[in-house]
């Protein structure tokens, strides 16, 4: 529901509407081809072994029986890769240990997490490479494993890497762990704010690891020519990325590789790193026939990435009319396999929306015996946010402020502080809290069994590399190509900002993806910054086609090309009272373009800054069955800055699918381990994300408060929403039965049981 | 065998070189995806139902039954397409009738011959498609027919179109005709020129229509959204003219349709123009499902253009010694079932390598029922030389002159007047004279029952509407991505034209056809105009491209950039003095993209004028069976003016395809239909085009005269050397028997009869 669209200029005609998406059609008719959906003749099955063991060294692989079945072509295992340097900091801006990469693609040394690939079976059929599979001889030498963090942290833990030493202590310690890293974030004097408070609250919670959930499991094909010229179908969040790091876990030259974007069945973060990907290569590669390699649901959740569990204490301290004062925060995250937790981003965005003088976060990031943790909408920032947020409610209670009212006094605006130095450069979250306050549900009061929660989140958002192209056809229609992938309706936020810098209607432009040899590289669709950063390329590329157009038809008039203007979708004497030049179309300059130069098109690319942060403010209303311990979202009201809404209907949808992510968080999802290290529920039978009967409408705020370094004012809307949802629902609940929930999910035997300690 | 190379400069490294090609490797090892390679899921398998008359009213078509059979999801008929005006001019800048087009790929008010496609059907498999197919009831109201030209013409003729008054006549006839126009070209005074020769010959001659007879049938997969969003894969010469003729037909607007380049087993011509796709397209429209559309080799004779077969006279008047006076031809060209022949071109090239004061050149293009002709490598060209250098060899003859001698004589070159107006613009043709003359086998004695002959020809080439695009990889690497189709083996000489002028390995340079949606417009892979006019592009962009590698350097070393030199592949600083600067490399420069201003590409696009014509001249020796009327060619040496040769083993290929289509032509290759106008020999064991056995290794002698408003200096090699066999050999069985042949193919049984008339 769009209830708030504040400035949006009376002016535009194509940003700001809602119609039907470009992708949506192939979408619902079965069209549209996902990853597993790619052929080619004479393609091969590929299969996966992966390891039963949570920790287990490998002694040996013996492929003979394998191989000797009829119908398999290829077996692979670590040795057909090349190995990495361990610190390996490749091309991209972010640094790259292409060494864990490597390892967690194919296990070198050792199995760490049950599912952890070992080998890569290429067969004439499926069911002879599952056949293969089982075939594979390793001899394990099974080891002693940890799951937990705070297990994985204990000094006598089994260790996953017998030689990592942490880094980020001083001094630097001499014996390994599995701690990878300590980070440290600090402004103020906490020791003198704490004393200035009138309330300290300090609490220990922790969270679940939880599977991004996508739809659609990791799938590719691809094809090995024997000239060393290879190609990839899959479905991923960047194509690029996946050239970049497939080219460099197989030893090729990004130039001999390309990779076609498939349409993506949900990503949430967890399809911007590779896991079919090389596999699939490297057996094209050996085999000498294309490979299809596809994931299983089992597979995906044993083998892909989650988000990391975490243990964490938070202490804030508050004067009695609400001023937060001191702040500190604990962050032990598991990162799975591999080092590589959203832990900084936790400890970053943990105090970010608030005003604190003085405030400290501390993170470790810990290898414990799980699938390597990947990226999950707002990486790092709900977790942390579920504590922060909990605490925050506590003292609001213990004070007898709202807690909305509580957040809006600390809210943080342009120039304010931040726990990591700049200063913030954006308003939006105080205006988020006003729309709550401001909505005639929030006063309303509430039955028995009944409780309203309210939390606040923040993201970063991103900028980064973009390329866009726009040509102009011959009839006058438009094409605009990027190499975002498009995951939450970038094709059509994408031609609604060319159609409206064009003055072309929104259906006389085709908006596409294009493949890594077509178009200039692309970062990940990740981290709310297509809208904002490919965007702003596209406009960029759509003004530098107006210029060209002004010169086809200055030629055309044979004026200077200062003579023409362009206005509406044509090109006009930029004198009015020149009449005779009859104004010209798209469709009239491009069937003269032979004779004014040739086609009419043109490509842009840039490395964005300027982004502004996502700001998200939710409430939710909450009934406790006290018998069962079930908990039922009544209402769930999310407001969120979106700078500018592009398609507001996907706005509203990304608003809606991050706070129903977080419902699931809170609620349901969990990885559950047995003794053995082994997942106990990798099925959507057993691992319970939300469906459409569990949940009310969810209500979307767009507030807007325009971005001024992007020409429609875009800020990143994906992700700021899923920050709230854990800790609104836990307010929600301790206000509805007077328990604190202080471990995720709160499930069913979860709450009953803290009811019933309650209860006595 | 590369045994003439002027003018190479010293300095090139890449370009005259001959690596292997990019689309080598996929070829060869059957990983290159063709027409008929690419599937869907859901997909359905079409089928068309073709005229059993050359010449039919169609009544009606009843479609009941067939639609009736379980598994047939969609049938189309010429009701499915919009009617289109009679004279649409299209965008392009060649005139298109739409109004033929539609009627040529679906039959409406008659069939207008075997073949002609009435109906198509979509079925989910091909056993039902095959059967629906001859469920469909059409009621024909057989029509008389008329095949040859001559006859086609005549004042009783059946006529195909019963309104179609010839153009081009001075005063307009007022009676319908088979004849759709008649042109002339003339300079000079002709009556004079006649009267002031030595030695005039007049003499008639006959041309067979002949297929391009490419490898693979035009296949192709589409893909129709609800959306109305289309795509579709096929093989053509020009995926953007496949765009633009689909969406025309269908009557959709260009932005909708995305085509994809399938890789092409041979065009030569006849893959300029559409069959298949708006078949398939219209029933994926109809059925919703996705459609792979194949013709066999049947239908590919019967259906899609040979070229024309002509009849002529030709009259050339000489001095004793050696110069041309007079020349006057009349060419009769079979357009097949709509008009349209290449009898413009054959008019224009007939006299022209020649210098003649007096000259006149009178062209028919007429129909019948055949399939329309479509273009053939130098369209029509081969055709009007055949005649022309038949009787400049009887002249020679007659004046006692060395056949090439009388062509240098009266050779052109820049500066030369032209039957057409503009005068000659580049030398070219005396090179490839003189090259035989100096070739040590030109004068050495033969056998009994052999004979030396010699002809030449002149082709336009092309130029034209061209788009590149260049992009650096993070690790260096270049991807370059053009919209020509790779034929001939383009993407090996865009890359060599990359690596040359980037100064970098063409190893580095990925050379890749990109889909309509992710560059802008190229025109068809057709007259010899890619080397040229997409090469030209392919250098303006790298160019561009070099700008920007200097720019970021001088970022990067915070220096002016006027100080950074491109060399090498490295940018340097200007002043050598300077040592303070490391040169930095394509993969440094990468690199550090995302702090330079993002990524590094960059599009070009150009309409190409300043090409320059291809001239060729061969001599061939052949060995004539008194007994059987069998011509075996001894030796065949063809040299060629490629103005630069950028992968001379690809021009040499050029030339010795070109001559070996041109020889069976000249001795084999005929469309032979029977009384009831049907096609005798659609299939490759009677139609017999010559295998390698059939041939010696044809000798190619590139000359090198450079075009100047090339970079490297390219003329286009694909056609000129098609245009010379037919005569070469006519000229080599008259001097090793004494009979002149005047009818192509100069097959076994007509060589026979001829001697045998001679004998007689």
């Amino acid at each position: 529901m769009l209830t708030n669209t504040k400035n949006t200029q009376q002016t535009l005609k194509s940003v700001g509407t809602s119609p039907v998406r470009p992708d949506g059609v192939p979408k619902v008719t079965g069209l549209a081809q996902y990853g597993a959906d790619y052929s080619l003749p004479g393609m091969l099955w590929a299969k996966v072994l992966r390891s039963p063991h949570a920790h287990a060294r490998i002694r040996s692989i013996n492929t003979a029986k394998a191989l000797a079945l009829p119908g398999v072509k290829a077996i692979i295992t670590a040795a057909d890769l090349p190995n990495q340097p361990f610190d390996y900091v490749g091309p991209e801006r972010v640094a790259v240990n292409y060494w864990h990469m490597t390892r967690n693609i194919l296990a070198r040394e050792k199995a760490l997490y049950e599912g952890h690939a070992i080998a890569a079976v290429a067969a004439t059929t499926a069911a002879i490479a599952d056949q293969a599979v089982r075939l594979i001889e390793v001899d394990f030498e099974v080891l002693p494993h940890v799951i937990d963090v705070d297990d994985a942290m204990k000094p006598d833990a089994p260790l996953l890497f017998e030689d990592m030493i942490p880094r980020g202590f001083d001094p630097a310690p001499t014996k390994p762990s599995n701690i990878s890293k300590r980070l440290e974030f600090k402004i103020g004097d906490l020791e003198a704010g704490f004393a200035s408070a009138d309330e300290v609250v300090e609490m220990s919670f922790k969270t679940a690891a939880v599977h991004q959930g996508y739809i659609e499991p990791h799938s590719c094909l691809a094809r090995y020519g024997a000239d060393g010229q290879c190609e990839l179908w899959s479905s991923s969040q960047g194509h690029f990325v996946v050239r970049a790091y497939t080219s460099k876990l197989l030893g090729i030259d990004i130039g001999n590789l390309l990779v076609h974007p498939a349409e993506i069945g949900g990503g949430f973060g967890g399809k911007t790193v590779v896991y079919v990907e090389p596999l699939a290569l490297a057996l094209a590669r050996k085999s000498g026939h294309p490979v299809k390699l596809m994931m299983s649901r089992e597979d995906t959740f044993k083998a892909t990435g989650p988000t990391s569990g975490a243990s964490m204490t938070v202490k804030i301290g508050v004067k009695k009319d609400g001023t937060i004062v001191a702040a500190d925060g604990l962050f032990k995250f598991q990162a799975g396999a591999f080092p590589g937790s959203p832990v900084m981003n936790a400890t970053m965005c943990a105090f970010a929306p608030y005003i604190i003088p003085n405030a400290r976060a501390i993170g470790f990031d810990v290898v414990s015996n799980r699938p390597k943790s990947a990226a999950y909408r707002a990486p790092g920032s709900p977790i942390s946010a579920f504590a922060v947020e909990s605490v925050l409610d506590i003292l609001a209670k213990k004070i007898g402020m709202d807690p909305l009212k509580l957040r809006l006094k600390n809210a943080v605006k342009a120039g304010s502080p931040t726990i990591w130095g700049p200063k913030h450069s954006h308003d939006g979250y105080a205006e988020t809290i006003q729309a709550l306050l401001d909505h005639p549900e929030y006063n309303k009061p509430l039955g028995k069994n009944q409780g309203r929660g309210v939390a606040s989140g923040f993201w970063f958002n991103g900028g980064g590399e973009s390329t866009a192209s726009v040509h102009i056809n011959e009839d006058g229609t438009v094409v605009i190509a990027t190499g975002s992938m498009d995951v939450g309706g970038s094709r059509a936020s994408m031609a609604l900002m060319a159609a409206e810098t064009l003055g072309v209607p929104y259906e006389s432009v085709r908006s596409t993806v294009a493949d890594t040899a077509s178009i200039g590289y692309n970062h990940v669709t990740g981290g709310s910054r297509v809208t904002y950063a490919t965007g702003m390329v596209v406009v960029e590329a759509c003004n530098k086609i107006i210029e060209e157009l002004r010169a086809r038809a200055a030629l055309m008039w044979d004026v200077d090309v200062k003579g023409v203007i362009w206005e509406d979708g044509y090109a006009k004497p930029a004198d009015k009272s020149v009449g005779a030049f009859e104004p010209l179309s798209l469709k009239a300059i491009a069937a003269k373009r032979a004779v004014t130069g040739g086609p009419i098109g043109v490509e842009s690319s840039i490395n964005a800054g300027g982004q502004a942060p996502g700001f998200s403010t939710q409430f939710c209303d909450v009934e406790v069955d006290p018998e069962t311990g079930a908990v039922k979202i009544l209402r769930f009201v999310a407001a969120q800055d979106v700078g500018r809404a592009i398609h507001p209907k996907y706005c509203e949808g990304q608003i809606q699918g991050g706070v129903v992510q977080g419902i699931g968080w809170a609620l349901n999802e969990e990885y559950i381990y047995d003794k053995q290290g082994r997942l106990s529920n990798a099925g959507f039978l057993d691992y319970r994300i939300p469906v459409a009967s569990d949940l009310p409408m969810i209500e979307a705020i767009m507030v807007e408060v325009p971005n001024p370094n992007h020409p429609f004012g875009v800020k990143g809307v994906g992700e700021a929403n899923i920050v709230p949802p854990m800790a609104a629902v836990a307010n929600a609940i301790e206000r509805a039965t007077g328990t604190r929930m202080t471990e995720l999910p709160m499930s069913p035997p979860r709450v009953l049981a803290a009811l019933d300690a309650g209860r006595g």
